[in-house]
């Protein structure tokens, strides 16, 4: 084992960047670890003129990507263009095509045409590694795959999204208001000019759906997650959610049950006694519940050229210690299709918050409402009149079907007393 | 690989048993994932007539441990015996020495015989695998070993013993003092009726040096260790860090530097901010900060039998599946050697109590004695005589060498005012 391996680059962005720089600052240590060096000899960017700050010139530079794939002397192709189609895409199924091994941190690909390509993989005995892509630096990938392999999973859930949780935990800090945290991050480069990926729970159902596969053992089904973002929390529900001894996160969770498999992205009030209320600022967390482990919680930056890089690496010296897998822990065909479950039937507690108008009856109104639909509450706060007039409601229910909750929701959502469209969240248990 | 692995157990307690009934609970899923399945064919322990709550009437039962080494089916020997010598190492001797591989949760003997250990396996290109020995059902040997590989560690530190950390938080909770607290915990079986390994700080230590070693490619040196324990703590501690936003935590942590390699266990203040500060009960908690990856951070159960039965059958999977290398990560011959670092040198703030006489001049006393050795105060209490008369003072130190604190309070300790032992903390930077 005193060959290097041969690796070669799809993107030079800051994350390729990064990997070779790690590559060249942490090289003999990874080679001591890896039992052989790691060795870069190709790269493929848009652009090969660019100062990057790291000398490429002893480097074969491929203006196709896809050639990356035919390179004679590459063993693995690490994929870092992005997107869930195009180059990437085909890049990918070039270079498991032509047996070679792949190691991406593309998430949205992995998301959409994992099963294909690990299917590719397991066909020529090739690796097909993905740990950047859910949680950054954080080895929750090799948590599951491996470090939890002996447990059935319950659920597996956590913040998946740093941008989210940048802006929630600034809210929380500083009680502003959602948009202006959100200018703020753009302009400090912490949230993309086209924000919604982020904060519409895209991104964190991609990594959802990776995870929920490797924790089950099902396909992978992200046109299954029910998706929600963190536009409509206001610096009212931070404030509130506090005062019941709350913290507001985005949250994506998985559960595999009888009625099949459950996968929602949404803003939950977490307690806080819970380990994920403690994640503050752009980091991400992810909790695994195993029948024998019992609770495992892993945190660390879920974003950054350094933390990408780390997960890059450390998947490419598990191939240069010829320590890989089936890419979902087991055979792709082995993976079982399973229906998405009916949330209805989902009890949870619930905080909903109502902007309504200061007029007699009101209350009355939101209470029948509650009542008709079965759904039982523990607290009612109501909060004097606003600037427009409004006032606002906050209510936490028992433990109640979704259903009951969205039938309430409806029935208020018809009455002339309703000034804005109601919030609501689910509270996760501790 | 349609063969199953085959396995023999030394040790049948809690954890034995649960080793046996988590392969048979969980036993269809570990075969998809470990791509064969994983047979226990034989077991040893003190007295077969025992009732375990399981069926061990079709494995081979063998009065002598070490006959497991030579077992004629057995791909893998597992010992749960414990103890740092006796049969526990004569057995890890006997099966690496026959060429098997072997899995242990034995964090005794890993930080005593360790490295002769690795050299055994290595030998014989078999597996020695100890997941269990560190922080329970925490995947934190495999985070070190290959999620953060691609890092040079500056440092990792945890919360490694959950006896500790109950007795702590249940002080914090409940305003008690430590010797209820460890009676009560005794009494529910959270602690051994001869609690010395755990409160001063032994086990921790053990699993600290195995971290270390990981972490930083270091030869395993246990007696580098400097190890304090948490029998000094008392409530007016807790509630006195508390007052300042800290917690107190038994924390093991190395650091590896040009001085060489520091080891300690002691009780430390803690941050809120910092993640340790939020880790309650007997939960374990490993934070290791690479230079690309930043601060990762690991938490689950430390103990139990579901716990580390599910790190030692991680163990086995990772073995059945084939992916190991060398116990340390690296070829145990390339583990250096690492001289002990100097403690003094090393610049904190620290956390200071002192019980004095309630009389005229002490606080200057005590304010010449931090002003001689050159230890700058960040602050001052100094709380009303107690029922003894004593007097209570808290000093929280600017962050000054360590060896000046030291000089601080052997002048004091030689002054008629002070009325008791003064007790000292490190604080963790944030």
């Amino acid at each position: 084992m005193t060959e290097p391996l041969r690796v070669a680059i799809a993107g030079l962005g800051t994350v390729g960047a990064g990997v070779i720089r790690l590559l060249e600052a942490n090289g003999s240590l990874i080679t001591r670890r890896a039992g052989r060096s790691i060795e870069v000899v190709a790269v493929s960017a848009r652009d090969r003129a660019k100062d990057r700050g790291i000398d490429i010139s002893g480097l074969d530079w491929v203006d196709d990507p896809i050639e990356l794939a035919r390179h004679p002397r590459a063993d693995v192709v690490v994929e870092l263009v992005g997107g869930s189609d195009g180059p990437a895409l085909a890049l990918a199924r070039a270079a498991l095509g032509a047996g070679k091994s792949f190691v991406t941190a593309n998430k949205a690909m992995i998301a959409h045409h994992g099963l294909e390509l690990a299917r590719a993989a397991e066909a020529h005995d090739a690796a097909m590694k993905f740990e950047a892509a859910v949680a950054g630096g954080v080895p929750v990938i090799k948590g599951l795959r491996e470090g939890a392999a002996a447990n059935e999973i319950a659920r597996v859930y956590g913040i998946l999204n740093g941008t989210c949780n940048y802006i929630l935990s600034k809210m929380e800090s500083e009680g502003s208001d959602f948009a202006d945290v959100l200018a703020e991050a753009q302009a400090l480069g912490y949230a993309e000019a086209d924000p919604g990926f982020d904060i519409d729970g895209v991104d964190a159902a991609h990594k959802l759906s990776i995870l929920a596969s490797l924790a089950f053992g099902t396909s992978p089904s992200f046109g299954d997650v029910a998706i929600g973002g963190v536009r409509h929390v206001v610096a009212a529900d931070i404030a509130e959610a506090a005062a019941l001894g709350y913290r507001i996160r985005l949250i994506g969770i998985a559960e595999a049950g009888e009625s099949g498999l459950f996968q929602r992205v949404h803003p939950y009030l977490i307690p806080m006694r819970h380990p994920l209320a403690h994640v503050q600022g752009s980091l991400n967390a992810v909790v695994a519940e195993g029948n024998y482990v019992g609770r495992l919680f892993f945190q660390g930056a879920g974003a950054g050229d350094g933390p990408t890089a780390s997960a890059v690496v450390a998947d490419l010296i598990d191939i240069a210690r010829g320590e890989f897998g089936p890419p979902y822990a087991m055979p792709a065909e082995s993976l079982a299709a399973q229906a998405r479950a009916d949330s209805g039937e989902r009890r949870a507690s619930a905080y909903i918050r109502l902007n309504v108008a200061d007029r007699v009856g009101v209350l009355a109104e939101i209470a029948t409402a509650m009542r008709d639909a079965g759904v039982s509450i523990e607290s009612l706060i109501q909060r004097g009149a606003a600037a427009d007039g409004s006032v606002l409601v906050v209510i936490v229910t028992h433990e109640s079907p979704e259903r009951c909750v969205e039938q309430a929701l409806a029935t208020l959502r018809g009455s002339a007393s309703l000034m804005a469209e109601p919030m609501w969240m689910h509270i996760l248990d501790e």
